[in-house]
């Protein structure tokens, strides 16, 4: 017998039919003699409406209220879940992040989680129970509701299985797995049947929104195997593990890419010491947050410095240099929101020195002009002309044979 | 400086619109110098709505789950409204009834508060905070939501407002007040400045469903007015006080009236102990609910009893005397769904004799007959056919003279 944690996403329970099937689901999962616990998120829609009720009403409110809002979705689903359980004949009990007990700081809507009791929750498996759990919320020092911020339930669940040493975080959502690629960008995409913490992290945060980063850090940190899977099949999905665990250690695992980056060049400004500093301070204290920085050699005492912020942020950006400019003395300013940024990401990097250079090469064979270059241990990251995106990726997953079953060994 | 409870209901927190004309209300009270506390029930519609998706879930779903369930729509409307009061430059916090804290018992649904907390509440208050409750709500001793029943907001800031020593607790509704008798069925209808505790008692079982009965109770035991009044407008509504604050003391203050009920008479039965606890005792353990209870004098031994219950569970109550008839032994059952009660109530019977032969004979004298009869010290109900109910309201408001400014001392 072992003991499961389903975690299943707005979309899978999104209208009382769909409630229905993911009880089948979890019920099914008890009867082959598991002791199950389910984290869900709100249904579908919800947390927006509730949202735009709350912008509507006040714009600038606060986030203590907000959390207490917002916090009703997972309330709603988790009672709805636990009733249509009971209808198939199981026991079933939902509990709220405050009798979890999910304890987290006080930063409301972003909260982090410091403590996980999970006295309850043991007492109700043992007393034969499923336990529906709400996600995304949980209970600060005040005895306040806070939420984990979006797409907070998949770490309510991962912690949750970390906190009662759960053999499996199953994640249901509504695609089946993590794939290469983007399948509407490259129909070659194949779906992982493996991946490991960090690669998942670096996939994460690039844009491959299936899981929230903080989960799978959690996951990583705990060693809680992650099962992303769909809940509208059976079939299996991809499983996020350990590094030793990985079936496939491919050199690249995936390609991301995203559109939200545009890039500014601050030229001539003097190099030395604290001009950075101003620069980039300036620009969090705005709250936009920068994701590459890169700074050339100097010339004649003057360098340049680029960086990417959110097109969103764009505008804001320029302004905010514009502000600071007396102090840094920039010849100028130069930006450019129309790039994408396009990464590779893989464990095997470590080992393997030319695959960077494999990807500047594939890229130029194309005529696509690398504007920016960013790497970490296990990621490639470049930035390129917005238009040539799709296309970029479509010949980074044939250069690196992400396609093929078993291929992606081959150097 | 005085400390004010104000209670909005479903409709008066039915929009975004209607919120801000809450918080309005509320920042203007304040403003005027009192500390205020607001307590709120869902968003008209709401509760409804979540009752609803439980029934399609599972018609039979457990209570802790419904209560777990539709006590988000207090925790949506008390959060959105403190944001509405913020977004006017006043300080607001919301709390959960958790949070208050207001204790119940274990009876999900129909709980009944066991203790009030306050302490936080009070904090909050002394912290410049317009403190927003939400209505409807409790927590057990294991930590689980309970709820307190329908209309019990009114309940929850009644024991709020006597928790902490409210000044007054105004119930804000759709309704300006309370009525002689209501205005639907009788244009002379008139609305009154004051009752007295025990005659709302009367009115609110009787159908007059302006405020929970046991928001009334609590009110009486702990001696805090209750002021009745429109958020729609700003005129007074009616102050629910002890006997002796009443400024009018009128002989009867008002006439209720009831169509939900059927009679049943079951005829012949012998005249021995036992046999009304065994009808009684079979037909409660139905779940039906019986209201006024006739035995006539015996003959031969034998003898009539006759009963009022919902007209729903008529056929239902019939159906349960068929089946302990073999214990019972009656000769006959009789019903009859096309009936009415009408009732007069007033704190002034006490002290005046005729109070029910006048009654008896103003119906008398429009050729209305009497099926049953039942009194207490406050009231008198009489039983009549169903369509009589309206003109009977009207000539019994005539004869008590309830229309006319300060006439109904006279007798």
């Amino acid at each position: 017998m072992g003991l499961v944690v389903q975690k299943y996403g707005g979309t899978s329970v999104g209208s009382v039919e769909r409630i229905r099937n993911v009880a089948r689901r979890v019920v099914k999962t008890m009867r082959e003699g598991n002791q199950v616990i389910v984290v869900v998120s709100a249904m579908a829609g919800e947390t927006d409406r509730l949202i735009n009720l709350a912008n509507e009403i006040n714009p600038e409110h606060n986030r203590r209220e907000h959390d207490m809002l917002v916090s009703s979705g997972e309330q709603v689903s988790s009672s709805l879940l636990a009733m249509a359980i009971e209808a198939l004949g199981a026991k079933a009990i939902s509990l709220l992040g405050s009798q979890v007990t999910i304890r987290t700081d006080c930063d409301h809507s972003r909260a982090r989680i410091t403590e996980i009791g999970g006295h309850r929750v043991k007492q109700a498996l043992n007393d034969g129970n499923i336990v529906v759990v709400a996600g995304f919320q949980g209970v600060n020092e005040n005895g306040d509701i806070t939420t984990l911020g979006r797409g907070g339930s998949d770490t309510s669940a991962v912690a949750v299985a970390a906190a009662l040493n759960a053999d499996v975080c199953e994640i249901y959502t509504d695609v089946d797995g993590i794939y290469t690629t983007d399948p509407n960008v490259c129909d070659q995409a194949r779906k992982l049947t493996h991946i490991s913490y960090e690669e998942m992290l670096e996939l994460a945060s690039l844009g491959a929104k299936v899981l929230q980063i903080r989960s799978v850090e959690f996951a990583k940190k705990y060693g809680i195997p992650i099962h992303v899977r769909s809940s509208f099949s059976d079939s299996p999905g991809t499983v996020v593990c350990k590094e030793e665990e990985c079936m496939e250690k491919a050199i690249v695992s995936g390609i991301a890419y995203s559109k939200n980056d545009s890039k500014i060049t601050i030229c001539g400004i003097p190099d030395r010491p604290g001009i950075a500093a101003s620069i980039f301070s300036a620009i969090a204290d705005k709250g936009i947050v920068v994701d590459m920085i890169i700074q050339n050699i100097s010339a004649d005492g003057l360098t340049d410095l680029t960086f990417t912020v959110p097109k969103l942020d764009y505008g804001h950006a320029l302004e905010t240099i514009d502000e600071i400019n007396d102090r840094i003395g920039a010849c100028e300013v130069v930006g450019d929101r129309n790039i994408a940024k396009v990464s590779i990401v893989g464990i095997g990097m470590r080992t393997h020195a030319n695959v960077a250079s494999r990807m500047f090469a594939a890229l130029a064979r194309e005529n696509i002009n690398i504007k920016m270059i960013s790497t970490s241990e296990i990621k490639v990251s470049c930035v390129i002309e917005e238009k040539y995106t799709e296309l970029a990726v479509r010949i980074l997953h044939q250069e690196f044979e992400l396609a093929g079953e078993d291929t992606n060994e081959d150097d």
